[in-house]
Formats: structure tokens, C-alpha cells, sequence
């Protein structure tokens, strides 16, 4: 049998992270300030440190990885790369089908890789505290953990419906050393006024980010930490593609197709920002950005100026958007559940230079449950959305015979989402489209700026 | 920073398993029968495949391993060996630690060595369903996956307190494709039996073995797979250790003491026989198996016959016993939750060619919590009780300035055991001590055969 696993050495741990802003023909749309007016670098100084802010405006293409960073991503990295054999086999087709696991990483998704590096550079600039939001609990397990690792207090707000659903992902984070709060709670002004309107409200990303930055502005000693969406976090999260670029060269192979799931865009642009770089140059790869139907914030929100949470806390950013108000249905991809999407994704989508499609909630479970017998990894439920379309694709490659490469990012296990495969196989999973009607009241809801539809 | 890794390729996963019968010092006691007798291989015929029985009974030292299960080990093998920097500079110790983490398997731990051996052998021999038992899940969660892998139908008995504290290994097993029932059920009659005299028995491994037995001699299709004990099982975890001395080789060191926990024996022999070679052939190493005080085996148990399973269908093995009817106490360390040990290291231990040491439950926790802080994984309960022994020794260490290198065995992540850390969290973890008059009473319930006391 081939080798199964393409791994790297520590030593190729990559030295720099890549900035797509370098490559993309048209520089990005500056930030809005509430005034519609573009605003700069200072306007975030009271909850980022200057490292962070310099690295959200950098067009350079290069950023220095620091030393300490690179030390602690050993712990896990580089992640193994996997040709899919027995994927492969399962399927019947001619593809070849390859997958880099981000899930080995302590906290079992892709979210450490700028969670340490934020955690580095908060502590760099000598911040003791540091708020944050979770969806699914994994970006904050991630910002526990590498708070832990810098001796940094932290405080998750989490989406109330996944704290519910997932009280073992609060206890997670709570073993490193971390304090969860039920979003909205009544320890901010943000989520006091939810509650008030709405007591039962599950939550949403967009208010527990409402809630975190409330605090850190209200705290000279405290910081926030964002887990996607932002220029810098997808700058860390390029390790994933730049490690792939370099194990697929390994191989002695190239993908025709880079695949991820994508919710604020942090595990797409990682995954596949690098290989744009590459498209940018004149080689020929497509790059996909899988949503859920129940979310569909590219494929079919407005692209707009929009704030990145509930309560207009954040700058405006250009973006495809449901509208900040935006509450989804409580489906089981709680990383996918945003209203809003990366602006560097959102440009090159509009732009017509990378992909989008979005896939209904009970197919990615039947994606996820074959890839786990096939291959042994039980996949994030987010993860299940980039497998369906990876299969896809196979399946396409096997009707029309030709041999084709297909990669995608198996952005994180599962071990945390039992429930959601339990309610699968009891046929209690719901598709659930997102209503044309809501969609149309989103651009009501639009901020007035001059860019914006009217 | 030093490496942190030290990974082995693909192609350095042992082509033989090593069996420590070859090099010890008394051939094993063989197990005897209902009448007192030996048996001969043919008497475990009914449940086992004969290239299993062959291993059981061998005394090669070394047994091939067949290429379709390197092939499936190739999905995480070889495991890495970390060097635990951060937990070093945590304890402020001159002692170098090493751990080798078997939790990046599909199932979790180090379960899946053997499970994918024994269903490829029973795959081999046209066999299409398995039975087994399960404590903490991590076992049955191996043989759903391997069976999975070789299109056998597999049926777990699941220990009804751990069914009802991991519902979500349950739902792993589903996943992939398994049935699993909670023990004592009433779907056998060694089952009934324990129901009727105690309708809300918590269950053990010693009934689970029972009733898994029972449907395997009563159904011509199916054979039955053991997840410990037994010496081809504890042959199939070889894997670990001759692993882990590639890699000492590679980092140019080598450990003065190999600590692994010890439920039936699979981890702790997987772990430590490699080693044991050395040791025969006059090298210095300390082998220690670690146990919990309330399930204390090898440190307070009897050396005699006894049979494996509660209802008396297996063969008598010469082990450590606390007695076939013990039930243990609900600690959270499923898998380290059995009334025996295998012959082979019981027998070392009898020999005094080994060392064993009982831990309380707590303190087991609070090494787990320390660990998960710096090295960032969180544990399975059962390998806190190595971190605790590893810890003991690296503050020895620091207490005589003397440096050591101390290695032990990672046997799995405790993402499916957090319900356990919020339990130690909030204060409601028991230290049990097992009873004097329990282990007294054992005594009486031995079987009466000629080598075991009057």
C-alpha cells in the first residue's frame, strides 16, 4: 500500500504566514467607522495590541512568525496530510482524494493556530485578560488553551444553544483553567437588552461577540480575541495551506480542488489563501468555500457593509451578510452559524475568483458517516460539509472517468458532537432552508452608508 | 527550543510483534480447566480463530504482523513520543519526561493495536460478528472501528455505569456502524441471572466478558474478541514499546523507568515487555505498573487461579485476583475497573521482575489537570494514573537534583471522559480504598483447584 500519511518535519514548520492582500488584484475595502467613514489602525487599539493591528492592515506578503508561536504550534504541528485510500476505495473513483487533519491539535480543531498567536502577542504587550465569543466551543477551547500556555485569564461567552448541547466542551475549556458564559448573559449591557426582548433566546455568534467586546472596551486590562472573520486571523491560519503546498510537493502531486467549510472563513482562507498564491500566478486550481444551506451568508447574503456583531460594537466591514441580526436555526455546525464573512473571502468571492455552494445539514452527516468508516476519523459536523462536496466531486470523477485531485481540510474531530450524530441517526435532523423573506428584511436592516443598497 | 516530537515514518512500524514469553525467566502457568486440568488450545476453539490461539500458546519471540493490518495502523501509527518540555519546566525538574501518546487513533487510545489484529485474524478465518465487552468505552470503540475496517458485524456488552456515564461512546460505536447494549442485559442468561438477584447492579467488566462469551459459544457465526488480559493481546500492543525504543534511539537517549496504568494489562505489556527484553539481556530500567487503590489487582489481590469472567465460562488463569464476583466501586477510570491481570504480568510481578503501585483516584485528576495545562492534551482518566506516578518521580527527581529519564505511556485523550472532570472540579470525586474484609472474603470464592490456597 502507498503511504498513507504525508507527514513533515518540526523544521518545516513554516518560518512566515502568508498575506492574501499582497495577491488580490483589487485592495481591500477599508473598515467604516459608525460615521461611514473609513477608519484606521488606532480606532481598534482598545481592544487589539499593535502587533495584531498592524498585522490586520499589512499588505506585506510575509509575516514573521514569531519564535514562541512556532514553539508551542510544535506541540502538534505540522498536521498530517492523508491520501484518503480507503475514502478512495469505498467510492470507487479514479480521484485521488487527500486530506490535511487539523484535528490533532489539543483542542481538536484548526482554531489554535492563530489562538496561540493571538495569546503570543496579547502577552507580548503585557495584557493579563482576554474575552472572547464561541460557537461551537471550538475556537474557545482554542483561546483556553493558549491562554493557559501564556499565562493569560480567560473569558468565553458561548452561543447559549451549544453551551446546552455541548456542556463538555465548557468542561474542556474549564480544565484549562478557562470561565464560560452562557450568550447572552446578564453580565454585559448587550446581553441584557437580548434577554429582555427575548429570555429563551438561543443565541447567536454575533451577540456573544457583542458581549466580549462590551467588556474588553469597558477593561483597560482586558483584550478580545476574535477566532475568524479578521484579515489577521486567516494571516495565522495560512500554516494550514502553506504546510499543504509543501506536502503535496512531497507527494509528487497537485490538487485540481481546494475544499473547505467556511462559517467567518478563518479554516478556508488558511486552508486555501496559500494556494491562491499560486492562482494569482497563472496555476490552475479552484478554490471552494462549503457553507450550510441553513446559513448562506455567500451564496446567497447581500454583499454590503454590515457590523460584525448584534449590537453595531464593531467596525462596519464590506461583506456578504445575512444582516447582524441574523439568528440562525440551531443547527448542529455551530462553527458555520455566522451572519456575516471574512471580507478578504467575501472580496475574492465577488470578484469571481474563488467558489462557493452550500449544502443541506443531513447530507454532510451522511458525508461524515461514511468518511468514518472508511477512514476512522469521526469529523467536526463542519468538517462534514467540505467532506460532501470532496465527495461529490469524487463521484463526479467517477461518472465521467477522469482521475482528478481533490483535497480538503478535515478542520476538526468530532469527539464533541456526538449528540448531533446521535439525532441523525434517530432521523431527528432537520434540512432547513433559509427563508427568501429574511433574506429580503436583512437589507432593511443594512447600516446607512454611502455604499451600502439603499 | 529542542524537538518536541520525535516521529517515526510509516515504514518503521514494526513488521513483528514481540512476545515476552521468550524471554522469561518460567514458562507462563498454563490455564486450566473447570476440572482442574490444563486445557489444550482446541478448548478455545469455539471463540478464537486458530491463528489467535496459536499466538496465545506461542513462546516465539517474535510474531509477524500481516501487512493489511500494518496497512490500517499506517491510518496513525506510528504514534509520536513527545518530550514533555513544558511539563519539565512546570515541575522545575532536572528530569527529563517522555510520554508516547496512542490518543491520536480514530478510537482514541491504544485499543485499537489489538482490536485491528484480532478482527483482521477473524476476518481472515470467515468469520462475520464479534462480541465483546466494554468498560470505558475506548475497547468497544476499537473493535466497532476494526470491524468496520474488515466488514465484520460487531456487538459490544457495555458496563451499565459506563453506558450511562459516556452515552457518547455508545453513539462513536454507532457511528460506526455497531450495536451496543448495556451490561447486565437481558439478553443473556448470565445477564438475567445478575438481574434478577440485583436489578440496579452498575455492572463489570467480569459480567460483560460473560455475557459477550455466552452469545459467542451459543451462535456458530460468531467468535468473541478480548480487549486485555490475554497473551496474544498483550502481543499485539508490543507495537507501543518496540515503537517507543526506535524512538529513544533517535533522541539518543534511553528511560530509566517505563510507567504505564494497568487494568487487564494490554497498556501496561504493550508498554513495558519491549523493555523487559533489555532488562533480560541485563539492562537497568524500572517497569512500573500503576493501578488504582480502588481497584488494587496486583498490589493487594491474591496470586491464584481464578476465572476472567464473573459466571465461570472462561478458562482458570494463574493471575492476581480480587475475586470473580468483585465489583468495584464507580471510579471514573472505566478501563481500569477488572477483578484480574494478565497471567504475563502477574507473573512478572509474582517474580518481583516488575514493580506496582496503587494511586487514589483524586490525585490522579490533579496530575491530569497539571499535565492538560502544560503539555495542552487532556487525558483519559486511566493515563492520569501514570502522569501521577511520572510526576512523583520527575519531583523526586527535583528533590535530589539527580536527573532521570522518565517515560511514560499516554494511553489515550479523555475527551469522552470530561463528565469526570467536572466532577473533580466540583469536589464530588471519591478516594475509595477497597475494603480489607472484601479482599479476606475473595479468598473464599477462589475455585477450589490444587495450586490455589485451601
Amino acid at each position: 500500500m502507498s503511504q498513507v500519511k504525508i507527514l513533515l518535519d518540526e523544521s518545516d514548520i513554516p518560518r512566515h504566514w502568508y498575506n492574501v492582500v499582497a495577491d488580490m488584484p483589487t485592495p481591500p475595502a477599508p473598515p467604516l467607522g459608525p460615521d461611514g467613514n473609513p477608519i484606521g489602525p488606532d480606532a481598534l487599539a482598545a481592544i487589539f495590541p499593535d502587533a495584531i493591528i498592524e498585522q490586520e492592515v499589512s499588505r506585506e506578503r510575509w509575516i514573521p512568525i514569531p519564535e514562541p508561536v512556532r514553539d508551542i504550534y510544535r506541540m502538534w504541528r505540522p498536521t498530517p496530510l492523508y491520501r484518503a485510500l480507503r475514502l478512495e476505495a469505498a467510492l470507487g473513483t479514479p480521484a485521488r482524494i487527500y486530506y490535511k487533519y487539523e484535528g490533532v491539535s489539543p483542542a481538536g480543531s484548526h482554531k489554535p493556530n492563530t489562538a496561540v498567536a493571538q495569546a503570543y502577542f496579547n502577552h507580548k504587550a503585557g495584557v493579563r485578560r482576554l474575552t472572547t465569543e464561541t460557537g461551537s466551543g471550538q475556537w474557545g477551547s482554542a483561546l483556553a488553551m493558549a491562554g493557559q500556555m501564556f499565562g493569560i485569564e480567560v473569558r468565553v461567552f458561548m452561543v447559549r444553544v451549544s453551551y446546552e448541547q455541548k456542556p463538555f466542551r465548557r468542561s474542556m475549556m474549564e480544565t484549562w483553567g478557562t470561565e464560560v458564559i452562557a450568550s447572552p448573559s446578564s453580565e454585559t449591557r448587550s446581553g441584557r437588552r437580548i434577554l429582555d426582548s427575548q429570555p429563551d433566546s438561543p443565541g447567536s455568534l454575533g451577540i456573544a461577540i457583542s458581549e466580549a467586546v462590551e467588556e474588553a472596551v469597558s477593561r483597560s486590562d482586558t483584550n478580545y480575541a476574535l477566532g475568524s472573520v479578521l484579515n489577521h486571523v486567516l494571516i495565522h491560519q495560512t500554516v494550514i495551506g502553506l504546510e499543504t503546498k509543501k506536502q503535496f510537493e512531497k507527494a509528487g502531486d497537485y490538487p485540481d480542488v481546494i475544499i473547505a467549510c467556511c462559517g467567518g472563513g478563518s479554516n478556508f482562507g488558511g486552508s486555501a489563501f496559500p494556494f491562491f498564491a499560486d492562482k494569482a500566478a497563472g496555476r490552475k486550481v479552484r478554490l471552494v468555500a462549503v457553507e450550510p444551506e441553513s446559513c448562506p451568508t455567500l451564496t446567497r447574503g447581500h454583499y454590503a457593509y454590515d457590523s460584525g456583531d448584534t449590537e453595531g460594537l464593531t467596525p462596519l466591514m464590506l461583506m456578504y451578510t445575512l444582516g447582524r441580526n441574523f439568528i440562525p436555526p440551531s443547527i448542529h455546525a455551530g462553527g458555520l452559524r455566522y451572519h456575516g464573512d471574512s471580507p478578504l473571502v467575501s472580496q475574492l468571492y465577488h470578484e469571481g475568483l474563488i467558489e462557493a455552494v452550500a449544502v443541506p445539514q443531513r447530507t454532510t452527516f451522511e458525508a461524515g458517516i461514511t468518511f468514518a468508516r472508511a477512514e476512522g476519523i469521526i469529523p467536526a459536523p463542519e468538517s462534514n460539509h467540505a467532506i460532501r462536496v470532496a465527495i461529490d466531486e469524487a463521484l463526479a470523477s467517477k461518472r465521467t472517468g477522469e482521475p482528478k485531485t481533490i483535497y480538503f481540510t478535515l478542520s476538526g474531530h468530532g469527539h464533541f458532537d456526538m449528540g448531533a450524530y446521535d439525532r441523525y441517526f434517530a432521523g431527528q435532523l432537520e434540512d432547513t432552508s433559509y427563508p427568501d423573506e429574511a433574506i429580503q428584511a436583512a437589507l432593511a436592516d443594512l447600516p446607512k452608508v454611502a455604499r451600502n443598497p439603499a
